[in-house]
């Protein structure tokens, strides 16, 4: 898949968008959504072409002409992932096997989207707590999506427990450990590939804390989608029936 | 998972056995069925306990009873993937999911039970030549999956040509690589992990050649069926909400 | 490499044995050494053949013989990581790098033999505090290394801290990730391969603590050593000049 | 480690340079030796910053302030691995550990750094046979490192044969797998990481044939530079002792 743009990367962030509306909490912290929080930081850089779409939309917002001008995802989930429909998912997984990223943010990773990727449960242990404290910890510094957390480590005073065992495929890249509280551990930055998808999930972000308005956490979703990007020159592949002899015949 | 029995292995052999009736080539090779060729080369090791199964038995063979007390499946179709329902294709993945082994054989890569273990298409290129050869070089000396392999490669002397790009996940290990006569190359044997269960995938194997016949591809099935058997005393996956002192309260 | 034994596993437990002689504490929790207290735990499997061998003995009781006959080598140094001989960590190189398995033991990680095989510098943080507790979160359930944790984390009340980063080659499996009382978080149970040669890197052990007395390490340890042992039949690995068709020349 | 330049990537193309002087035939396909062949392709990119080092100058061409200045190292050798100093072997060392890449092509698979860099012996299979013809094949379309292979495979008419088993550690990321005229396949295309310093292997390149003339095999090579770079804002690694309560002390 070519890119759908050469010059610039075209984004949507999807977002349930239903916590919002019945949690005060959540509204007070992000009173356009967080979708519009992430989507405001993506648009300080003019390189990205930021659109959002949310569950309540028509088609969840991502219609055929929307996922098929979109290079890169940025995906949001909690409560409501029975609500996406199965067409709209394989709609968009397509798109990710043809090439497009996909930056899967805290719960999402119980979206119907992110668990056929995968092929896993997808399970972990969780736990909200006004205590918890997160510290994630850089285990492969000099990574892209890593640039710019300057020291080995960042802290969120605030966050949502996720702990070990997270039911999921060996990660191709283990970016981030994290340590909470109260004990446990999770890996909060890993990255797959999926057909020529590039797929980063990304552990921060419960609804009732203030996370993305955390520039470090900001920082980091932007380097994800930079990195998810479609290369503009990748090798198409090819399957299917090929004759013997094909070596000598391009000549 | 506990591992269905202590003390031997149960193994159940899933057959499509469809080609063997329609091609008289293929019933000449496997006058009982190519599930038959491999589970006779199994039983002849009494730690081993082996059933089969086929495509046009009732629930294809696959009942719940036979599922749970499946430790380790060895899969084959082709031609008939979608005539597999969707119910007991969710049964086995959960089995698997849980804890069971696969061990994923030739054009079984098109299933839908590995596709959705993996997550890709499972696509690839392809060609039937008479005179393909195909050699698979050792990439791993040393693994148990290929014990008894003392060269540092294998020659099937007729074979179908599976060729790259194969469009699976970044392996956990990668055991062969094949050539092939025409100039391709195959990742020929991966294995992964989904959840607490193995999945070991084998190239060889087209039905219109004795490939279940050849010595050496039966060893690496049957050390496969071993590396993939649950582990009889593995660690419980727990999911789900956990208070914050629990660790002290372990006291 | 054929294993050294077709019968049992030949283990060699190599120990600095300094500490126990300067340091009161260390001889009273291990009034034999640390290595008697790990020979001995390996002893009651009678598949072990287990011999020890430390720094101050002749060659570092690691002769020509004692090598060649050695299977799996367990490896625990620390203050004395410069006194081992090049000559010496050569000859035990050529031998993992043969076939042979290593268990390389907390400190160890500093050995010249360890950072050898890994090519990097494995520093890490650490710290030494009463109050350090290490809960280790089980990252692979059903890997024949961590058979016997029956729960999905086990908990050290008193060790020393590692905390990342941890300068190592991304492990080929990762198993187990600690967390500490002070925040850190740090990967303590790490797999590699280097030539025919099966590394297990496990992190606990610090010499005042009774670690090497705590019945889920030394379980960990006897499977660490299995794991690692030469496969008696595996691949040679063959390399140099091959004329063209040698191929056909086997027939 | 900081980039040496924000601006420009200061690559340094380490070629042993002796074939050309000892072989007409070499000395014909590369009349200023095959390293100016490359850094002439590089030098096209006004973003890299180009020079070039050979085994017969001073200090190999790498002094201090030369291995200081590196971002990026592009080394080839063959028949003089043993006259490359242990003492500038260890000075690059320490800057691809603190930082700097490395593009390895060909026969420096042998190469002093390369094996310290890896831990294992870097050996393989070989021939020189005119009728060899290399087809390399993409395992990983999307890689940067591979941006403008428009197809899912490449071909170079005549090289020498490398062929597996390649006693390297498991790559981080296979990129490409080769199939030769022979029957030999070879994982031409590898990348790890060691410290904080990124490795590309690169496999074609044999002395007597124009490989570093052909426009894909340099692209790749440019791509693998880009790629190997330091990250101009990295996380500092830092090490060493660190006491109970830091996390609240930062406040």
């Amino acid at each position: 898949m070519a890119a759908a743009s050469n010059t610039r990367i075209n984004v949507t962030v999807w977002h349930e968008f239903r916590h919002e509306k019945k949690n005060p909490k959540v509204a007070e912290l992000y009173p356009n959504g967080m979708h519009e929080a992430i989507a405001s930081a993506l648009r300080k850089s003019p390189d990205l072409n930021v659109r959002t779409a949310t569950l309540d939309e028509p088609e969840h917002g991502l219609t055929k002409a929307v996922v098929a001008g979109t290079d890169v995802f940025v995906w949001w989930g909690h409560m409501a992932h029975k609500d996406v429909a199965d067409e709209i998912v394989e709609r968009v997984y397509q798109r990710v096997i043809a090439g497009a990223g996909l930056v899967c943010l805290h719960s999402g990773h119980f979206s119907k989207l992110f668990r056929r990727l995968m092929g896993t449960t997808c399970d972990l242990k969780w736990r909200e707590d006004p205590n918890e404290r997160e510290i994630l910890w850089v285990t492969k510094s000099g990574h892209p999506i890593l640039a710019g957390v300057v020291d080995d480590h960042f802290i969120i005073d605030h966050e949502e427990m996720y702990g070990e065992y997270f039911d999921i495929p060996e990660p191709d890249e283990l970016l981030l450990i994290s340590s909470f509280t109260g004990g446990e551990v999770f890996r909060s930055g890993c990255t797959w590939r999926r057909g020529a998808g590039k797929i980063f999930y990304f552990r921060p972000g419960h609804e009732t804390y203030p996370t993305y308005h955390n520039p470090t956490v900001l920082k980091i979703i932007e380097n994800g989608v930079r990195w998810a990007r479609p290369e503009a020159s990748a090798a198409k592949q090819t399957f299917g029936n090929r004759l013997m002899g094909w070596v000598d015949q391009k000549k």
